[in-house]
């Protein structure tokens, strides 16, 4: 399985809408990729690691599927359309990285 | 829920022991934290977003807990032998940030 996680920079001045990327953008990417995403999850970020450290990312998605293959495929057809809808909850530019998934989820074996 | 991710900086040099990071380094976490830590993923970084792109991290990991302070309570006391495990599987320092998790998994509801 493979994550690609999409990491939105919290840099001074940022605007991020967290209603409209939980109730709009993600649903869209949903309905988009079909049965290629096997699910998703969103973060809020609240804080970095140091005290009174900012988060280095205001917000984020993480998108899995089984296959990088997988990802393309369901993905690369709407990803124009889907990157135009980014105007329309934040001013700033994701960083993007596919990662392998190791260990999904180290409580379900 | 909240989630600390733990992300190692893929930057020229780096050095990283994904077996140690997934035998060692990360049971040693859950040891550690008990059942304040409900689970953890581990990610292996293998692109990033654009054709070519290296990844922006080499390895992450996220520790999901009920709250921050389940989080701190449980890490804290550990938190120096945790830390000095680092230098037994990588070079480089990781990135850490908290975040409340907005959707944990889009799959189940």
């Amino acid at each position: 399985m493979i994550k690609v996680s999409v990491m939105y920079p919290n840099r001074p001045g940022v605007q991020f809408d967290h209603d409209y990327y939980r109730d709009k953008h993600l649903p869209l990417i949903k309905s988009r990729m079909g049965a290629a995403l096997k699910y998703y999850t969103i973060d809020k970020g609240l804080a970095g690691g140091a005290p009174d450290a900012p988060a280095a990312y205001v917000a984020a998605c993480h998108l899995l599927c089984d296959s990088v293959e997988a990802y393309q495929s369901s993905f690369g057809p709407h990803a124009q359309e889907i990157s135009g809808d980014i105007r329309n909850f934040t001013n700033v530019t994701p960083v993007v990285q596919i990662s392998e998934v190791v260990v999904e989820n180290s409580a379900q074996g």
